[in-house]
């Protein structure tokens, strides 16, 4: 309180008549801990965390380091944005979207169930103006920003223990699925169940859950699914992308100087690219080996796709009647996505159709 | 020289007795020139070069500057990498595939014809160690060394006079396109044709050629080739993507201090983000407006791709006999791509097919 007084009186060190050499003011040792929700064994999530600190402390000579912190280590994986908030670290790398009993439009930073994919959902954040206007309407009330730190790509649709073959399948699935995607489930009539990673395989060994989705297949095979349920559907239709976030105390973030900041946003940018290469280059050898190991490929049919998309309307509606701001974002999204696939259609995927098609001879 | 030989005996100016303060060796003041192969109106590509010069400079307090110059103003557009070579200038923003005349594995950093797409191709450079060894086997026996600075995504087919039905509508066509991609419409009859961007549009105008390519909708619009060319053909099978590189001098960069040499890295891996991000929120509107202009969209037909498919494998097999490294990138990134795309098909593709169907409804 008493430093923000200062600051809006616009008084520095100097002002003040403290003799600080003028590196001392631009290029102070500072150390932020991040509280990461993901644990150390993800190497691709984790290490998008410890990508990113390593581009901050070279950056600055050491000046700046960023220590992070495994889920628990100071605080639990679904209290880190609360702890950020609250200053009790200066940042954390999450989902944002773990935030959505808070405020539903937390789920916007993470992911638009049936939304835009990795590279539409990065236009929407930096080039259309997204990440600035959810700041602004959402981050700063809880006293934080956020920045991509990494994204999934399109996500696998999980693991089944039976096949789904029709609408009525859905009824009573007790599926491992969180978030916004669970009420989807929900109103189908699914049973769904937040579980956390580590106690995924015994629920599905011992049939107390029918299915659970994670991530893809370098991710997944760890979790060693494959051995108790032998579907593996696609697509995630509720995770287009998935981009977990860079969430920072916003005063502990104003208090940096200049260069830091603009190191910060540059470090999480460049973090964003690489995370995704990462996985580009991991999944396709993990899907050789599940494959290999008997995992049976299904899609979703188009009939429980069309319900599941039907009831995910229904349901960014309800949200938007209730939440102007959910309603500003969602629309906005909504109108891009329209744009973006008929774009989409003759670039990018008119490319990649005549590539799979010819690749399979 | 000099030089080298005081970094080879490991004399620091600390030991050689130089009382220099421990900032004047971490921070020095370094001012650079970057020149640009692209115009200054091209603000995609040439926006590019600015948002890296202002990261680098920002990062350092205006420490360390990057100068952008536009073509022509100091270096001419085409020979950009190699007055980076020669230490003219210490960088450049170019494709490296402008090089090829050089070498034509310089084409592996910005394309693969019928090859990776974007995110594809970042995987293979910076997760599968494709870029490392370009640089190990290839930039650094001309003085540079390389980095992507921003990816165009799946580029467009061109501008056409006349509808291509068959493989036989190539034999004779003036197609203003140039590199490899030349060398297979050649070989399939056509005359390629080097047109700077400027004199396309009087040479389509005029008929001097019959059809030309240049990036996608954004880009293109800028050209107005769209009011002497009606038809827009897809895809650009040719561009998968395009990613335009940083080059730098290898002595230039050697020379600078650990910090900014990280930040160098870090500002290119973000650009590259952040470049991408920028078409794929321009290019969906400039779609629409040429398309409510006249524009007649138009697929190639299969057996055009099928006959072009076939000449650019011959292609790569002849350059592989006559160049062991070419041979060695050009069977990583074809390996590659085949596992790649039995991934992307259950992924990325199985989410946008389905997109694409609903969103027409």
């Amino acid at each position: 309180m008493k430093r923000r007084m200062i600051l809006t009186a616009g008084a520095t060190p100097a002002a003040l008549g403290i003799a600080a050499p003028a590196i001392a003011q631009t290029r102070p040792k500072v150390s932020w801990r991040l509280t990461s929700s993901f644990p150390r064994n993800l190497d691709t999530l984790y290490g998008a965390a410890n990508t990113f600190s390593k581009m901050v402390s070279d950056a600055t000579d050491g000046d700046f380091t960023i220590r992070v912190f495994s889920p628990g280590e100071i605080v639990p994986a679904l209290e880190a944005r609360e702890a950020t908030s609250k200053g009790f670290v200066e940042s954390c790398f999450t989902a944002s979207s773990y935030s959505i009993g808070t405020d539903p439009a937390f789920m916007f930073a993470t992911v638009l169930l049936f939304g835009l994919n990795s590279r539409q959902q990065m236009a929407y954040l930096y080039e259309l103006g997204g990440n600035d206007k959810l700041n602004r309407l959402l981050y700063q009330k809880h006293d934080v920003l956020c920045w991509p730190l990494i994204s999934t790509g399109a996500q696998m649709g999980g693991w089944f223990r039976k096949e789904i073959r029709s609408v009525e399948d859905l009824k009573g699935l007790k599926f491992r699925i969180g978030g916004l995607a669970g009420h989807v489930f929900q109103r189908l009539g699914s049973v769904p169940q937040q579980i956390a990673a580590g106690d995924i395989y015994p629920s599905l060994e011992r049939g107390t859950i029918d299915a659970a989705e994670w991530i893809g297949p370098y991710d997944d095979e760890k979790l060693g699914l494959y051995k108790v349920a032998p579907y593996y559907y696609y697509p995630g239709w509720w995770e287009g992308t998935g981009i977990l976030s860079l969430i920072v105390n916003k005063q502990k973030y104003e208090e940096l100087p200049p260069a830091y900041r603009s190191i910060v946003q540059t470090a999480a940018a460049a973090t964003t690219s690489l995370g995704l290469a990462r996985y580009d280059a991991l999944n396709p050898q993990a899907l050789k080996r599940l494959v290999a190991a008997g995992t049976q490929l299904r899609p979703f049919p188009q009939a429980v796709l069309d319900a599941c998309f039907d009831e995910t309307t229904k349901m960014h509606e309800e949200y938007s009647r209730a939440d102007p701001v959910y309603a500003e974002i969602y629309r906005e999204m909504a109108t891009f996505r329209q744009d973006a696939y008929q774009w989409l259609q003759l670039s990018e995927y008119a490319f990649d159709s005549y590539q799979i098609r010819r690749l399979r001879r």
